[in-house]
């Protein structure tokens, strides 16, 4: 039986109450419980690691769920963490059918439909999957890849420089670019700069508005180097503790901070930094934001990419160009394998 | 007395007639008679220099000139070169009305616009200007500056660089943006390169079609340097002679260039060459075509401009930004002064 629009539209529902909750280690996930007539019963999400999931948090909001159909943006867990399977939960409370959006990939969690089918209850997957999967993109990344999704950040002048030759670049790029940096800084998870551009320009690290005043939700500082952070440095008055690492293993430090529930890393730490992150394969997304300037002279926004002919030449794919005043923005990402 | 609707009409005819001339050390003109009831009575356009100019051309076909309105894309000559002014024998037809687009900037051509008045002709100027001005943008800057309109263009990965580090680049950008070159190519008077180049890639320096058949206009190859040509180049089966200079001196090999009647120089010269037009001031337009790789190392697409600290730095206005299979093409000029 394929989901009816009484579904779809309680699975809408179920993807607006999972943005509720916070992005972390545990997934974002919304679940609404429908009558046999299609009317809502319950709704319920997810509040983070330790607290119910999505499913029993709305199973505990009624005692009418016998019979009832359960929507769900993710597939019910199949195993018992601080909380008990939630497949289980559904069978006990006698749900006869269950909708949900995306296979969970979890090695340890999985199995939930297959748990649910041999229990008799009718289950549907994939109702809205690529909504959820937007959803749940930086999740989804960190359990396929076991490491948090990577944005690598640049301001460049047109002919790939970072600076002018005596190392004077503010600014570059202007307002519009520099604000859309903010607002993209305030989605990540986690900011990375190095020493290097930690001791030369001396970042706060926030992501702030227009007015300087503080986005909600402000990204944990991370610095890569083994020199010291000074005591007067910017980012000791970040909102949050700063987090440094030598930087020597990048793949180390992002299942360390993929460990602490980061989802999404925002590279923005110079042209060694930078450069280091492409040079590993671990550039998931890279933001060119481009100054209709030139340059000329040393200072390249990319140094050693691990490039030495042009059969390795890292091609991308370009998700989006767009104006910010007078700068571009190129979004672009590792073209698949085989494409030209 | 402003121009009616049959005068614009004649103006756009006019602009037609006018492109059928070839572009030279002469503007490209064209002009049309029309009766006092707005009829066309004859039509003419330059064919070079030596020849006779427009308004000549189009009185020569006909004996109704008297009473009749010319309408004419330049303001018609008022000196005597190999043809007799045409102001004057404007007059000498009879003509009571003078419709032009473009004010005639020449040291020694212009002023016709008045000699018509003080005969008592009724003259109107700046119809359809600014699609005039485009028509003979490249004449008007050979005419402004004392040089042709330069061009700069190069391919670039999206950091910056114009070959791998072991000197690799073919091809750094597709089928389509190389189409595209061509086609611009075969816009131009002349194409430069350097000897640099000439030597490292033997470049055949024509513009050819997609199945390699040449277009009808081939500009004149220009080689910068001081090395000598290879008997066996490819530059030497170039169906126009190639033109050799030094190249320690840019502008007076421009100026040269304009003395041959070249309206617009193509540089694809290579680095070096690039650069040095840029830092010279004399890059009117940039073509940077823009492939999606990434590439690090020192093989850079533009090496000193001459700016040494940001304050220097060579703002460009972005005219266009355009796909061209998988890369970008941006067309950028020197921003105006002030503009931020």
């Amino acid at each position: 039986m394929t989901a009816n629009d009484a579904e779809r539209q309680a699975m809408r529902r179920a993807l607006e109450l999972a943005e509720r909750g916070p992005r972390g280690i545990n997934p974002q996930v919304g679940a609404v419980l429908l009558s046999p007539t299609g009317d809502v019963i319950a709704e319920g999400w997810h509040r983070g690691a330790g607290t119910p999931h999505a499913e029993v948090d709305a199973l505990a909001k009624t005692d009418a769920a016998r019979g009832a159909t359960a929507v769900v943006t993710l597939e019910p867990c199949n195993h018992t963490g601080r909380t008990g399977p939630c497949s289980e939960a559904l069978i006990a409370a006698g749900v006869a059918r269950v909708v949900y959006a995306v296979d969970d990939p979890g090695e340890h969690s999985s199995g939930g439909a297959e748990r649910l089918r041999d229990a008799g209850v009718d289950v549907d997957a994939g109702v809205l999957a690529e909504e959820a999967e937007d959803l749940l993109a930086s999740w989804l990344t960190l359990q396929r890849l076991g490491r948090p999704h990577v944005t690598v950040k640049w301001a460049q002048s047109l002919d790939g420089r970072a600076a002018a030759d005596d190392g004077t670049s503010q600014w570059i790029t202007g307002p519009d670019a520099r604000a859309d940096v903010h607002r993209r800084r305030a989605e990540a998870d986690a900011i990375v700069v190095g020493t290097g551009t930690l001791l030369a320009d001396d970042p706060a690290l926030t992501a702030r508005q227009a007015d300087g005043t503080l986005y909600d939700n402000q990204p944990i500082p991370v610095v890569l180097g083994a020199r010291a952070v000074p005591s007067v440095a910017a980012v000791t008055r970040h909102p949050r503790p700063y987090f440094q690492r030598s930087g020597d293993d990048l793949a180390a430090v992002l299942a360390e901070l993929g460990g602490l529930g980061v989802q999404r890393v925002f590279i923005e730490g110079g042209p060694t930094l930078a450069s280091a992150f492409v040079r590993a394969g671990l550039a998931d997304e890279i933001l060119a934001y481009v100054a209709p300037v030139l340059l000329g002279g040393g200072r390249l926004a990319l140094g050693d990419v691990g490039v030495g002919t042009i059969a390795q030449a890292r091609r991308l794919a370009v998700a989006s160009i767009q104006t910010l005043g007078d700068d571009l923005l190129i979004v672009a990402r590792p073209a698949s394998e085989g494409a030209s």
